[in-house]
């Protein structure tokens, strides 16, 4: 990927160029929507003549992979996610923003690891920073004598493995979060838990609040069920409490989608006060809040949560493992009012109809030893130690932290249009997680989410910075 | 569950037939919608005066568990699904058939086993048919050394584990369907495969076909999408042809689900000529066919299937280990049209992110082997011995199979309503799926589906015998 092109090959310069922006579209590192380096910014940056790059970009037209547009320039063509609109269109409103972008096209791309190098882009903690060798010690306990056949030769409970309600009921304790192991219900990680919540409270047409920036995967599921979507900024304390006032008044939404806790991509924490008026909202404008806390377990307990003040009764947590123990083996939990309980299950063994109760035994185990408190004790340091370098680093490259360095991101402003920086970074081998991905509209920005545990090396930085160079340069 | 009421109880009986009705319902057991014994029934199988069955109904009644209906008894009150609809009802549409049953709600009273009793209600295979040291050995042997870690600590690839994919596209040759390994998705289980497909392909209001008889949990799911559910008739060929045009051409229906193999619950097998005319259909009024294949592990290959006919153009088939190795694992699959693919893991993405690879790889070991062929042949065989005692046991009971015996499932006709069947047979400790839990509109009938493998104890049959006469005499 990040070899330059050859003058030796039997390719033509032009075959090589095509090979390599149609392998990127193919592999999802380059997401529909995503608009081609200009003419002459793809000539400078391999070295080869303009027209090589038009024939390039041409043939890659000509192959249904881009689009031109007037004036614009060439973008990665669409595919539609939805099935096509119905003539009625009755889910389709004019309130509705329109959303260009593709995002679990953009989630794809995250799943191939150019070389074997960290990447920045990474939404988890790199591998090595996890303990193989307790899950596999928990996943042996669990499973020895009888234990393999009771986990495997029958469906499991439909809320999940008893065992693991009960250690969450007791770990969310920690956090101030009230719940019974029977309002605690296990899930396929936190996307089926934010999958079950959003469908359990949400209908086609349905006007859902969103924090923005956000996670566009979450944009991309509520637009999969023809859900209004309504972007509320976040600030530094929390989302602007006129505009969510506003929006709830005129859209009546069902529900507020939000990360209290080190959000996604900010890392920002939510003030106690809005806090307090975000819930005087709900209240008001009878809207649920799906509060979704997944970082949980790298923040200080007593991080301000909705679901604490609220003592879940419009608010539903839900929160998982991945970032902290197993992305792989896809374990989450919803913990909710008791009335709704009901209805979550249902959706819940409509859509999975129950989760595997072996890996959700194994986790309960390393639980109840008090390994996973220690392990992220260990992460917790970890990361305050890659932080501070990254920081060091980051302000070399000339870069600036947008919000006060916490948790597992760090969201920086690098001076240019951080998508166009996508392609030379990708020449340089590195993928990065621009900010047009955490934004509804998809509009130019010049910030980007950095992992903090993954942007350890010191040569993405100078990548980074050479590429920044060139394009201010490019463009003055 | 099937004690006798106590006269000697600090309780009185009407409390004490209170609290055995509040707990069924609380479980499960009794579904919403179901109705309640007649006074004259419930006094008669309790030996209790009918005041007391009256004081019990109406205390069951201000507890808000029951309701009565006019001139038709009392029902268990119905907890809705889904959200309260919109004033606007774009979804709705007269031509749906009212959906009276929360069908999840029936699942979830197979998750129950009173007792230790084999039920014959249950869907799957008796765990002690299943072969635990098998998966015990395949799960240690890919996580042993550096497995895993590798397994574990990252996300799996979004389409699922590729060893199981190739597995399984071997595997699915043999059935005669011609898929690669890039055209298998694997899921959460069957449920979750039929999901991600209706997700992609339906939309709020769009019409879907379904067979009648049918799994109630499919028409659920449907209903919750807000599809328009259209039940196609059965018979011992296939489905209706002229019922299935008559709806294609009224309502132009996106997608029609179905069982070729071993349908569920009548067993009866997709003759080759229907499967043709089936095909000529979707294509004529351009839908969609998704293909439920699981089962496929327990028929014998060469039956019929529309995605071998249609080589998987416009079929998509779905498919599970639940029912041969194991229900707690959770492991399923699509097989799609290359064209399909795409907008299917798109779909997975927002829906689970991606699935556990330990499991998955584990499964993929079993097929490798060989192992999971020599099973299969293996419970074949105990299955073939299970349904001639079957067939022994329900004829010398009084009851008739109306459709010929094959596979899991027995369709039986028993003379008297199934539904009321339920609460002797409950008293009795049997838990049964009466045939009203397989028609969209939950029309009272006389049949009824049982497990072949779960109803080998003459204990059973004898209890159903006794209820039956007891019915029939009762109404008499």
């Amino acid at each position: 990927m990040n070899s330059p092109l050859s003058r030796d090959s039997e390719q033509t310069l032009t075959e090589q160029l095509v090979q390599r922006f149609a392998e990127r579209i193919e592999q999802h590192l380059l997401p529909p929507g995503s608009r081609l380096p200009s003419v002459r910014e793809c000539a400078k940056n391999h070295q080869v003549s303009p027209y090589t790059v038009v024939a390039a970009y041409d043939q890659l037209q000509a192959r249904g992979l881009v689009e031109a547009r007037s004036q614009r320039g060439y973008f990665v063509r669409m595919r539609d996610l939805r099935p096509p609109a119905r003539s009625q269109g009755s889910a389709a409103s004019p309130d509705a923003p329109v959303l260009p972008i593709d995002a679990t096209t953009l989630i794809r791309g995250m799943f191939h690891e150019p070389g074997k190098r960290a990447m920045p882009a990474l939404g988890t903690l790199p591998p090595a920073w996890l303990d193989a060798p307790m899950l596999g010690a928990a996943l042996r306990r669990v499973t020895q004598g009888e234990g393999l056949a009771a986990l495997s030769l029958h469906y499991g409970h439909p809320m999940g493995d008893q065992r693991l309600r009960q250690a969450l009921s007791r770990k969310l304790d920690e956090f101030g979060i009230k719940a019974e192991s029977s309002q605690i219900i296990t899930t396929v990680g936190a996307a089926n838990a934010l999958d079950i919540v959003s469908r359990t409270l949400v209908q086609a047409g349905d006007a859902v609040l969103v924090d923005e920036p956000g996670w566009a995967a979450e944009f991309s599921r509520l637009q999969l069920m023809g859900a209004r979507i309504l972007p509320v900024p976040r600030g530094p304390d929390g989302p602007d409490l006129q505009v969510l006032a506003q929006l709830a008044q005129a859209h009546r939404p069902k529900l507020y989608v939000t990360v209290s806790v080190l959000h996604n991509p900010t890392s920002v924490m939510l003030s106690p006060g809005h806090a307090h008026q975000v819930l005087r909202l709900a209240e008001q404008h009878d809207f649920h809040i799906l509060e979704d806390d997944i970082y949980a377990f790298l923040a200080p307990a007593h991080a301000t949560r909705l679901s604490v003040l609220d003592d879940l009764r419009r608010t539903i947590s839900i929160g998982s493992f991945s970032k902290v123990l197993t992305p792989g083996w896809r374990v989450g939990y919803i913990a909710a009012p008791t009335h709704l309980v009901d209805r979550l299950v249902n959706t819940k063994l409509l859509t999975t109809l129950t989760t595997p109760p072996v890996l959700e035994q194994a986790l309960a185990h390393c639980m109840e030893q008090g390994q996973l408190r220690r392990h992220c004790e260990r992460v917790i340091g970890q990361l305050d130690v890659a932080r501070a370098r990254c920081q060091t680093l980051a302000r070399q490259a000339g870069c600036q932290f947008v919000t006060p360095p916490q948790g597992l991101f760090g969201w920086i402003d690098v001076g240019v249009d951080t998508e166009r920086l996508t392609h030379p970074m990708l020449d340089a081998g590195w993928l990065i997680a621009p900010g047009a991905l955490f934004h509804a509209q998809r509009k130019p920005t010049t910030l980007m989410r950095i992992n903090m545990a993954t942007s350890q090396d010191a040569a993405f930085w100078k990548a980074l910075q050479a590429a920044r160079k060139n394009l201010v340069s490019g463009s003055a």
